[in-house]
């Protein structure tokens, strides 16, 4: 049977599983409607560590600890680790996992790599080359607040339009056997650029790039929305979501069971978080908390996972470029 | 028959080929040993663009649209691009890619970026997913100068065991048919860290890694070093290739025909770059201009190529971190 459906989507036709993960979160995060969700909860933004590079870096490799321990799984079973972060030079990955002696595959995706990890996991296992691996990503609101913006302690305003960085990271074990549940199919994103040159504005930026990666998905199975009984983005926020209801609805697709993970993590109205949260700890710890507990718990049994990425650079901003994009999806199934 | 060979090396069953690649250089790298070998010579450190990080992007733009050339395939028939850069959230890749309308996998090894996209190609090629891919990736002296270091105004000295970031972007289209040269096996790299801290001594730090990854591919496939008439890794420059010569005799391996691409790409008695050349674009456009060229010339049968790169960032230097490594293997055969 050909693998390949369409121009962006590919059939995952083996039983890989996702058979265990792992969400850590910050204070903030723990303070919202998940938070009975998440393995952990850390007391303050340093966790011990004495940066919070360090910090961010420590919840990816106890992420990924915890999921192995959940799938009773050790390091050195572990044929690949697949992951990246924000931070320039992706430190959060490469620091945080380097004493695991696992072969490495650094990702960037920005805040598309919870997707982008899982996609190249599910491929990976499927082809044979992989029995288990972990995907995995991060982000920490002190780390990319002084990398992306300004120092703390500048205390700038923020615009309604902004959005406000996760604290958390997210780890998925991916493996050749297991009941579920399951990735079946992928659907690769496109970079797409709509000239939106906002960084207070991610949302309008990435909201595109997630309709075309939807709109290819649905295109290239087949399928309605309806299919799927959760339709999740990564990190759109509410100004994101609404522009994507209203642009798939033209496409000629009504989505009446989406949400975003920006708007699930916090409250909006109580968390003061401008439109929502970011970061690819958002779409992380949102899937690898929540969203794939609810899977286990049969709340949910088909879902569609479209983590979204930002791909500029303070450098390009300065320069005056406008924003690329780019979203991936994962179809994941209890069937 | 199983494709997973030992701890970290797979075996590419089908015969995935690299059908073409092309090496774009800049100034000084035209001036080199290897001038006759690369598809283009930029004229200026700019090349037309307003900034060099534009340049850069115009760089990986045109090495994919050179080596798609070459291979007879056009930008639609590409199910993937494989594509990173040394400069925060590697813009060279997704700012230089953004128009190809391609699905995009963003990738960051460092300097190790030419072997990891290879790896990931011909993995997803043998696994069924992809008929042709491009791998990619870039630096610029200018680009990696002003981020990693200083302003290039400022003039600063250069340490002897500094290493001048190459000007190169090298890209290879990766086919699932073919009549080579083929893509037989991947071993992908562990972090390696052994406490190295001077980021003007790369060499050091990335030695270990090149030889954990050669040992590994060594043991994991039976071979020894006189199975490959070139062994060559990325970018560890004079004083990292001589460490490497050392280690692996160590470890009971005697290379014999071992060299580094950052030796190779510049003359280093004339060409005043201390102990040779670095960056993503080093060992990239010797693979893609030099290498893979001599072996369609039968010059090279069997090669075994190990892009090395180290995982640090201003940041982490300054927060006194010590610098880990990684690096992949492809072995590349006309066989």
């Amino acid at each position: 049977m050909p693998k390949r459906l369409g121009k962006q989507t590919v059939i995952i036709e083996s039983n890989v599983s996702i058979i265990s993960s792992a969400a850590i979160v910050g204070v903030k995060e723990g303070e919202g409607p998940l938070s009975n969700y998440f393995d952990t909860i850390i007391e303050d933004a340093e966790w011990g560590e004495e940066s919070w590079e360090k910090t961010e870096s420590k919840m990816q490799r106890e992420a990924v600890m915890t999921a192995l321990k959940k799938g009773n799984v050790t390091e050195s079973n572990l044929h690949y680790l697949l992951a990246g972060d924000l931070l320039n030079q992706s430190i959060g990955s490469t620091f945080g996992l380097r004493e695991m002696g696992v072969p490495f595959f650094g990702l960037f995706g920005a805040c598309s790599t919870m997707a982008e990890s899982l996609s190249l996991a599910a491929m990976l296992t499927d082809g044979g080359f992989s029995d288990y691996s972990a995907a995995v990503t991060s982000s920490h609101f002190c780390t990319a607040e002084r990398q992306f913006r300004m120092p703390l302690e500048y205390g700038g305003q923020r615009t309604p339009t902004s959005q406000w960085t996760v604290t958390g990271a997210g780890a998925a074990i991916v493996s050749k056997n297991g009941s579920g549940p399951y990735i079946r199919h992928v659907t690769t994103g496109k970079i797409v650029d709509m000239g939106i040159k906002d960084p207070n504005n991610m949302g309008s930026a990435m909201a595109p790039a997630a309709v075309d990666t939807m709109t290819a998905h649905f295109q290239d199975t087949g399928r309605t929305p309806d299919f799927y009984d959760l339709i999740v983005t990564g990190d759109l926020g509410a100004v994101g979501r609404a522009i994507t209801i209203e642009m798939m609805e033209k496409n000629g697709y009504i989505l009446d069971k989406y949400d975003d993970c920006g708007c699930m993590i916090f409250d909006l109205e109580q968390q003061d978080v401008s439109a929502g949260g970011s970061g690819c700890g958002c779409s992380a710890a949102t899937l690898c908390g929540y969203i794939l507990k609810s899977m286990t718990d049969k709340v949910f049994n088909n879902v569609l996972f479209i983590a979204t990425g930002a791909l500029m650079s303070p450098t390009t901003t300065l320069q005056g470029e406008t924003i690329p994009a780019i979203a991936h999806a994962v179809a994941i199934s209890n069937e």
